[in-house]
């Protein structure tokens, strides 16, 4: 594992490129936005934004904002593809893996093709070339990426270019991926607001994330699930808030990407319940020196967590 | 249950009052402070702030920085108790509830006394005069009150005026309280910043608490606990961050708080277990459409908390 960080030297010229996007909701209009303030900060950049979505008053909206350039109905998205230097999958898991299987070929020569899906391994060992990315039947080339920024609201409406300040990048090139490609995408997820990116391969991402934000909403949705009514919020002090809005959740994604890594969530959902039925039995028997001990550990931990969080 | 809002009529003259801390950490520091910017807004102001702690450099230091007028050590406790109007006790439960029945003949009279105690039950149910407050062998009243507000961090050097800003506080007086002591403890309230005043019963307080700040504490607890390493934040998107910032927990307070409060709360851990266990057997039985509309309930029920939350 690898992070980068400051003293990465960024790209010139990356408002010369061309960028699609496909699926301009929360995440990628949010990236789009991100490009067009903070990449295309001169009047006379060559390059562009364009985008390829389902809703074309969604389209029709990003291109009245001056977000985009020019738009492509999903008939039409190979028309957009063989123009993009860079190409931003912005769609749900299943969804990322059926547009690349289906349109591999319509890639630009030499373009990178990157992704934000939450889980990996099932994408990763699903593509037609396997570990490989896309090499055989063309020359882009795919590095799998996720973001670790987002919001409890969806949509291109909700979408921001402040988003992924200070925030967190996975990235996951393949052996072969070309090092001048990977140094482009950093360069864009700096300039964007990314502050740290982390290279890693797909198997110790998924188990990661898994722990980090799966098991977090699965967590905050049990507890509003467990709450005996919904005006218990009169008697909240922040705490119950902090831990429950991820749990106004965006269900049809977030089942699949629950189902996607199911392995790797129950074993980190069990090693939970361990900690929780360790703290409980405390409790019920009152071991008072324990509880308090273990408390003490745990706080002294989330410490340590908070001064490994900027390294 | 009675919700209290803005079309509350606020006392005048509350920089009249001589007010009281025992304790000046995190909380009786940001209440000083707080009725120093916003209750003694008059230089004029015929009231004072004192304080008694059992850290003689913090009540100098608040002393220099013009939070309070005079301090007490804790031997001279009950010379200061006899100038005060309003008493805040705020120190963990077990002392509060000593310091009530050691000094209940120190009180000035007619005086009010509160404290803000996380749990109520044991402590109003050992207070020498039981239910009726403080009143056979004085005529201060105790009004039990609970300011749902704080901070990860302690001591008076991180006590602040804001912390009480749009946040809740409830009150549990007794049925013989006079209700103009409860106007006055409700318009010292408000005028710190607090937006919203629930008065309730210490029964009822001590079940919405169980469940809104100490399982809330646990569960982040236990989420530390069972991360594999310190190192995680670096995948971390702010869902892990918001579920264990209270894990930075002060440990002898809220051993305290468990075991006090042990029979509600392990009612709400045994709640959310199940809840949690219900997701987890979804998951590992590929339940796709449960699943899904189960977390489409969940979302919809967090939205109407947000909903009920200023109400």
């Amino acid at each position: 594992m690898n992070t980068a960080n400051g003293n990465f030297e960024i790209t010139e010229n990356l408002d010369s490129l061309t960028y699609g996007f496909l699926g301009l909701g929360l995440m990628g209009g949010s990236f789009a936005k991100a490009i067009r303030t903070e990449i295309f900060t001169n009047e006379n950049s060559q390059g562009k934004i364009l985008a390829s979505d389902c809703r074309i008053q969604t389209l029709e909206e990003a291109k009245k904002d001056g977000i985009i350039d020019e738009y492509f109905s999903v008939e039409n998205t190979k028309e957009m593809l063989k123009q993009c230097d860079v190409v931003f999958i912005c769609l749900y898991p299943k969804a990322t893996l059926e547009f690349i299987k289906n349109n591999i070929q319509f890639f630009k020569e030499n373009s990178i093709v990157t992704d934000i899906s939450g889980v990996k391994t099932e994408l990763i060992e699903s593509l037609p070339l396997g570990l490989q990315g896309l090499n055989e039947k063309t020359t882009a080339q795919f590095i799998p990426g996720h973001p670790m920024a987002g919001s409890e609201k969806e949509g291109y409406l909700h979408s921001s270019n402040k988003i992924f300040n200070n925030r967190n990048y996975i990235l996951m090139p393949y052996p072969h991926t070309k090092e001048e490609n990977i140094k482009i995408l950093k360069s864009i997820i700096y300039k964007i607001g990314f502050t740290n990116i982390i290279t890693t391969d797909y198997k110790t991402h998924d188990h990661k994330i898994a722990f980090t934000s799966q098991l977090c909403h699965i967590i905050a949705s049990a507890l509003v699930e467990s709450a005996e009514d919904t005006e218990i919020t009169q008697f909240g002090g922040g705490s119950f808030e902090d831990l429950t809005r991820i749990a106004m959740i965006n269900a049809p994604l977030w089942t699949e990407l629950f189902l996607a890594n199911k392995t790797e969530l129950l074993s980190h959902i069990e090693s939970f319940e361990k900690s929780l039925n360790r703290i409980k039995l405390q409790i019920e028997n009152s071991e008072e020196k324990n509880l308090q001990e273990n408390l003490e550990l745990v706080r002294s931990k989330r410490i340590l967590m908070v001064e490994n969080q900027g390294k």
